[in-house]
């Protein structure tokens, strides 16, 4: 079974409120070191066969004509990816 | 400057209803290869200077602690990444 990733990003030069929420709260947990944090989207698409480059093109479209709103956000990737992505802890 | 890339995804026996939701809108869009969809998170962490391999640490604990909840997602991945993200398009 294929896997293809869709990473969504709000604009630049676009307000984004939940990445404001938490830069305000890393240091009061203690987490000094970021100044600044911006919240994104990221899809996982499950395909039944192998991620062909058609399927890719199909996905590559539907990034940018369903899942991202591209008046306010950037699609920063699509790629093809195995499908059993292990946590990092 | 640096940047880190948080990504957080929903476990897989958590109900996704965002996912569930794109997975029924796309074939009505014509977009008909795809069995199935997950939506997680992804987020950019600013640094000032270079992503060490301490702030690397931090941002692992930050995602742990801060940016998921443990309960019903997993941190997929905590990496490095030059600032200068490109849109896809």
């Amino acid at each position: 079974m294929g896997r293809v990733v869709v990473e969504v990003m709000p604009k630049p030069e676009i307000l984004d409120p939940q990445g404001k929420a938490v830069v305000g709260a890393l240091p009061r947990l203690g987490f000094t070191q970021f100044s600044g944090v911006r919240q994104g989207k990221r899809f996982e698409l499950e395909v039944d066969g192998e991620v062909t480059p058609e399927i890719l093109e199909q996905a590559r479209k539907a990034a940018e004509e369903v899942l991202s709103n591209p008046i306010i956000e950037d699609v920063v990737s699509v790629t093809a990816s195995d499908a059993s992505t292990a946590p990092a802890a």
